[in-house]
């Protein structure tokens, strides 16, 4: 019998995940529940399942998983609450911007062994997932050094700025799961440079758009991170990672496999400007293996374990900035 | 009001068909018709259509349009009946292997004004279709030579060879296509070479496996195509166009955009080796673009007419192997 | 003791030889002769030997060699005489425009036992000779079809398209030369179009800008040269080999590896933009090889019958494309 | 008149340089000068010049330039001496490993108005040449970001190690040199990780083989080095500059530009792997430089300074590792 499943929030991510539920044999979209009650019902309409409250789907016996996709300071509450009530839950990332927060409501779900995912994408880009199967399958021999690039085609809004937790929490942490995916040993400290040059307002407004951060495990393995707020040229996300034996990169994605050449030189178009298109497959691939974590009663991940953990690596460079030094992991989650 | 589709086949590219229709907002299936009741039912489940036979499609009111993806010998016999029927038609290519037979019943479409489009779906390709545009755009200046390189990935079983009409008709008929498409020009007089050279079965059924032809308009223009039907290496579809004031490319397409280094040098993924996962977007624009002339009554495209040009350039390439010279379109379509 | 030379033609690819014969270990640039005094002149300064007569250098004992550079129809004659005179020879290509003569030359070194090297430079370009090694090692299988590209910055000006005796014996010869390289098979037909659309004037003069020329072997291999006078972007020199294994393609050169990213996209510079900066490498290993030829007393290649082939390649495609139909190599070697 | 030229040291580098000097219309190569007297004489033998003793050198009034490649530690002794006698020199980098010497040593320099020139190489490499002079075409708009690879082939042996400085010192400097090259800021901070990944023996004479270094300048650019010792794919050098408008980066080098395509994918062979053969046209063109600076009495570049600050990065990088925080550039010259 297929998951019956309850989204939470009917914004745009929110879409995305209907539609993976919907389109999954395993799965069964039941119900939607939303602040705003046009966004539900438009979403109930187009995918056959009906609009409620958030009371009303706890209280669901055919509701066996929620999927979180409602703002940031709602994540944490939901959470318990649907631990609590005994049903999986996929939250997207982050469980909260706090780390006292987060502690204390894996706390909750571990009391009720609730099954709870966090949503870090990335980890399911078939891309980038290549790489890491690269890597386990002995391509390049022992890890080294993971070298991600993460740029974003333009900065957000002040007002998103303002709610984001700042660079660290809001953007570099997708790099810092993706660090811990790939290192194969947990990152103990951390180095970051930081400064504003994209937009003055954002750094007026206390946070960075052009940042780089170290890490380290206790082996030596290194991983280095570079962010901007802004490429002209697209959305820009590569990884690479080189090994004892070799190594093994990710390459961006275009819209176009198309090249132009003239007097100019050779020109192909710039990347996917947009993570929804970038990442459209990652989202799809993430909540079937959420689906198929419940449907064969497997531990899904990411956990919120890791969710806690890339935070705690935002929260170490936001001190090694603030301080001008290398922070010990351990000074955050002692 | 969405425009009724129904669909005549329900193999393995009318699945693809039906999703597609399905998933259009314009348009809704209404019944599928298969000589497999099961393949029928198989798809009127998943898309919540009825399964029913030809005659009830023909009679029903309600299906406005119909997809043609039966067998290639029921082709021409399925156009007429559906163009006296008076709905719109999409039939897979080719009309007919034979140049007589296309033109008679290209004959009752246009006694009974029936919109027919024919299925080549490459020119819908967003890679291909991107080099057309550029083209279009003026980024190369006028169009000189077309080079097509177009190799399937293995030969098909003999017993789809002997069904096929031979490679021209069957797999080059869609380089041809496409070399119209791009030349800006119609070709006149066509050269080919063949030979058997990755399957002796293949030589012995009267086919080749191994081809290349020349394509040459009024103007001069000139258009190269190179077939085979073995690349080890994945399924091998590339276009470059040169132009007075440059050229523009079409690259091969990867599952995988990874690369893995080490002593033996930079290795990618092979390609995409299914022509389904290779052109997945383009049958999707593909029936959109049919639907969309529909819903804004305008002309269809490609048409007979294009369907029947392809056809006249293949029969050509059979002519100019046997005789061994240039062979003049108009000495096929005379 | 090194070989002594003699350089005759002081000219662009004179000067070129020279300095790959100086540098050689195993060689000594003993005399050069022109019929421009003072382009002779500053070779024998800037390397250290001898301006010298044609009939001097025929007398000097001390030279055992000869590099012929001077103008296509003083070839044939140069090559019969230094025959005749027992030193070894090096002849830019062609021998002759005439087939005829060719033959009748051939015959002149065949009876004086000389050692006689043509400069098909090509053959020694690194990347087309790793492009050779590939198949030799066994990579790709069987070697089935080669497809050339190439195509000059810029056409020549009247006056040199005059005396080329025509784009197919001037500009494709090369590439006849690479097919035969490659293709391990003696190609035996030849089918091409033509067209003057670069440049009306060539075409008013009788002559093509725009060509593609199909070759086969009797085993069924093919080979297909594209050519143009005109590529706004640069020297184009690509060769793919496919065998029944695989692929393998040498790609274009740029003097730089750069790309810069903007909202325009990816853009690198154009290539080389002309034969000597692209074929640098080219012409040093070619003179070396020459060199080694001689030191270590084995046969030379190219060779003189490699010139008259690659020659009567080109005459089946002029008669090709005068008498629209496939042309077999005997009818010009008959 | 050409520039009369004094090589010091007769080693692998001093080879070339020998053979840049002599080709160069500009200048004159006089005398060359070696503790081992059959390396000198084989330089002197191979130029034209002779075999002679520093003291001679030094005494020569037609020796206007002298080209230290001697072992590191006798460098500065080697400056001052020049300086001192009125010659310009250009000298391998490093200068001295020791801030406090190369002080010292660019005091006389001053005091003599000696031009001295500091062998960073990689700044004529014309891939990197390229990237900056991108960037000062104003292609990229305002720099932000420098990213630099750059990965040895393999490591070098245990007593290279003992007497290199340390890797900061031995091979980041390059890329301390680059990043200021390209940076448009002078770096006035940085912080450094660093392990033995590659080879124990390495840690166990304290050293690493795996170092990631960040910079930033004053404005908040920054810079990001990430080095190995150890890249089995060849020698990895690879260079990106993000700017206000876009991106521009520097490819790897290869020896070949082919491709083979199979069933296992496309491969590329591996980079250039050796310094000599990867840096050939920047080590000719770099003495060209200081050739023209002297013939036209231009400053030379990159000067004494750069070597000084560049050293100062490797030490700030060293004590930046030592003490686990970022260090200020100004500590190192205070």
């Amino acid at each position: 019998m297929p998951v019956g499943f309850g989204l939470l929030g009917a914004g745009r991510i929110g879409k995305v995940h209907a539609r993976a539920i919907s389109s999954n044999p395993s799965a069964r979209l039941v119900a939607v529940a939303d602040a705003v009650a046009d966004a539900a019902a438009a979403i109930a309409d187009q995918q056959g399942c009906s609009a409620r409250t958030i009371d009303q789907i706890e209280a669901d016996p055919a509701i066996d998983a929620v999927v979180i996709c409602t703002p940031t300071d709602t994540h944490a509450d939901l959470i318990e609450r649907f631990a609590h009530a005994g049903k999986a839950i996929f939250c997207e990332k982050p469980i909260d911007l706090s780390i006292a927060r987060v502690r204390e409501c894996l706390k909750v779900v571990e009391t009720h062994k609730a099954t709870l995912m966090v949503g870090f994408n990335r980890r399911f880009d078939p891309h980038f997932l290549g790489v890491k199967q690269a890597i386990d399958a002995g391509a390049i021999g022992t890890v080294e050094m993971v070298n991600i690039t993460s740029r974003d085609p333009a900065p957000p809004p002040a007002d998103y700025i303002r709610r984001s937790g700042g660079i660290f929490r809001d953007m570099t942490i997708h790099d810092f799961d993706m660090a811990r995916f790939l290192l194969g040993e947990e990152p103990v400290a951390v180095s970051a440079h930081a400064a504003a040059l994209v937009d003055p307002q954002i750094g007026k407004l206390g946070d960075h758009d052009s940042v780089n951060v170290l890490l380290e495990t206790p082996g030596g393995r290194q991983a280095l991170i570079s962010n901007s707020r802004r490429a002209t040229y697209g959305y820009d996300q590569r990884i690479e990672v080189l090994g004892s034996k070799g190594m093994v990169a990710a390459e961006n994605q275009r819209a176009l496999s198309i090249e132009v050449a003239n007097s100019d030189g050779y020109t192909r178009p710039p990347l996917l400007d947009f993570f929804m298109t970038r990442y459209t497959q990652a989202y799809a691939e993430e909540i079937a293996a959420f689906i198929a974590a419940l449907a064969e009663k497997k531990p899904a991940s990411p956990s919120g374990d890791d969710g806690l953990r890339a935070l705690a690596l935002a929260e170490a460079a936001v001190r090694s900035v603030a301080e001008g030094r290398k922070v010990q992991v351990a000074e955050i989650l002692a």
